[in-house]
């Protein structure tokens, strides 16, 4: 039994530089967050991408970890070698082994602050259950998209994403700082309890279940031909009703949501999804029943078990 | 005499793509934009950054005008002979001389809408001051600052900068490209009346001088150790008193406006102008008497005496 280990990453996007600046902050002033004692490994996840201020090199990092796609080349790409590093040196069986990765982003959408967890791992699902009761945040379920995998906390037993904004890339943001800061104190402060067995489990959780992501309109040559309507900028999850503006186009037409389904978009005109062809995404508001079993394998996670 | 011909310019900075979007639009409806007959160019001034998305390929093209430090390799770089191209297009001499030259950009600063004035040529306060009695919109004069030197719009006769903000590099904003649409119709309906002599030129004008920019805080080895207050961040255009916070340190350190001036922040936070050095720039707020000369500067090029 080794002792828990916790591994934060900021800059998985090197031009969101919000966290990046917490980091510094804190490496520069030790009991700016209250670890309570528990070991963390603050980690630049693509410090190529950061110091030439862009999302990345030559692919998302934040897409290659275990992403079979790149194993023919991962040498000549940095973010595939990057992964790797990172897994040797954090990774489970890695050179200083973590059993939690937190991997902290921010978006150009008007999200706020949320929880980004992928699959329905049980620790994971604890851990934003306690969080989500105790700053209200939403949790943003990501699964099943065959068009995006490789996410870096999936190579880690526990963790998540934290997506806060809206702020421009490359902008540091008094306001995303101080949200970034609590939320990394927050899960410090959750994380001690489960060690102290001290934590409320909540009897419920919301969740925000991804269902699918939508393109902007486009033209016949496939280029981009309408922006997000100024009924739906900013108005991330907020329900759709049917017939709700969607985008408007370079002809004045306006597309509208014209599905019989309760969706929630979220990720409303992220500048970084353009290249993904992602407008938004659209979930459902779901309410689940905590269930014991989670709790049980955060305990025995963060206790080594 | 020649006819009156106007320079429409978007994409300066190939990621500010709002006034791109525009014209893109007003190419399938023609009926968009009413320029009462007035013949315009419309043209994307940095085609290669736009294509990758970023500002500029070597050097910002907006300080590529008359700029004597790129004469000298000016073939084997982009935006010297693009802004060389340009003049020699649309210049007063040039293929196809335009007399005004609108150049449309946006910012990540909260500024609002504003007009940019380079220094103090007649035609360009008047046709500002028309603009300004209309729509109330601030405007900017950038003068006598030896570092920003090279601005498009001085290569015409008369001309300005539009910018609008807050707006992400590289993302579409509905209010943005609305806001751009009200400048340019309103632009156009100001030419148009000035053709027919039926303008109300106002009396006073709100100038907001350029006085200086200031740096982001810097550690010891150069590097940016701060970030925008949260009580000065999207507080573009309202006076600073003295002792009102500018920046945070990493350290905690709260850096402090100490001047005895009555000084207007503008550009706060432009995630573009953090590789000029440039954390925001300061202004003086001034009301000048409107001049009878300007007003026959800008009758003579429109009527093109």
């Amino acid at each position: 039994m080794t002792q828990l280990q916790v591994l934060l990453v900021a800059g998985t996007h090197g031009n969101e530089v919000n966290p990046i600046w917490l980091f510094d902050e804190w490496s520069k002033s030790s009991f700016l967050i209250n670890t309570h004692g528990i070991r963390t490994f603050n980690v630049i996840g693509n410090p190529e991408a950061k110091k030439v201020g862009k999302r990345y090199i030559h692919n998302d990092l934040n897409r290659s970890f275990n992403d079979a796609s790149f194993l023919s080349n991962r040498s000549s790409n940095f973010e595939g070698s990057r992964a790797d590093e990172l897994v040797k040196l954090y990774g489970q069986a890695g050179e200083t082994p973590c059993q939690i990765a937190l991997d902290f982003h921010t978006t150009t959408a008007s999200m706020g602050s949320c929880l980004v967890v992928y699959g329905r791992r049980e620790a994971d699902l604890a851990l934003a259950s306690l969080m989500q009761n105790q700053l209200g945040l939403p949790i943003y379920l990501h699964e099943s998209d065959q068009n995006q995998t490789g996410f870096l906390v999936e190579s880690w037993p526990c963790g998540f994403v934290i997506e806060i904004g809206p702020v421009g890339q490359g902008l540091l943001n008094s306001k995303i700082i101080l949200q970034t800061k609590l939320i990394l104190q927050t899960l410090m402060d959750q994380i001690h309890k489960v060690k102290e067995l001290n934590n409320f489990f909540p009897k419920k959780l919301i969740v925000h279940r991804h269902i699918k992501s939508i393109d902007f309109p486009r033209d016949e040559d496939g280029k981009i031909d309408g922006y997000i309507h100024s009924l739906r900028q900013s108005k991330d999850w907020i329900k759709l009703k049917k017939y709700d503006e969607l985008f408007c186009k370079s002809n004045g037409e306006i597309i509208r949501f014209e599905e019989d389904e309760n969706y929630i978009p979220v990720f409303i005109n992220e500048a970084a999804y353009v290249e993904k062809n992602i407008a938004m995404s659209f979930t459902k508001r779901e309410l689940w029943n905590f269930k014991k079993q989670w709790k049980q394998s955060l305990i025995d996670l963060v206790h080594q078990k």
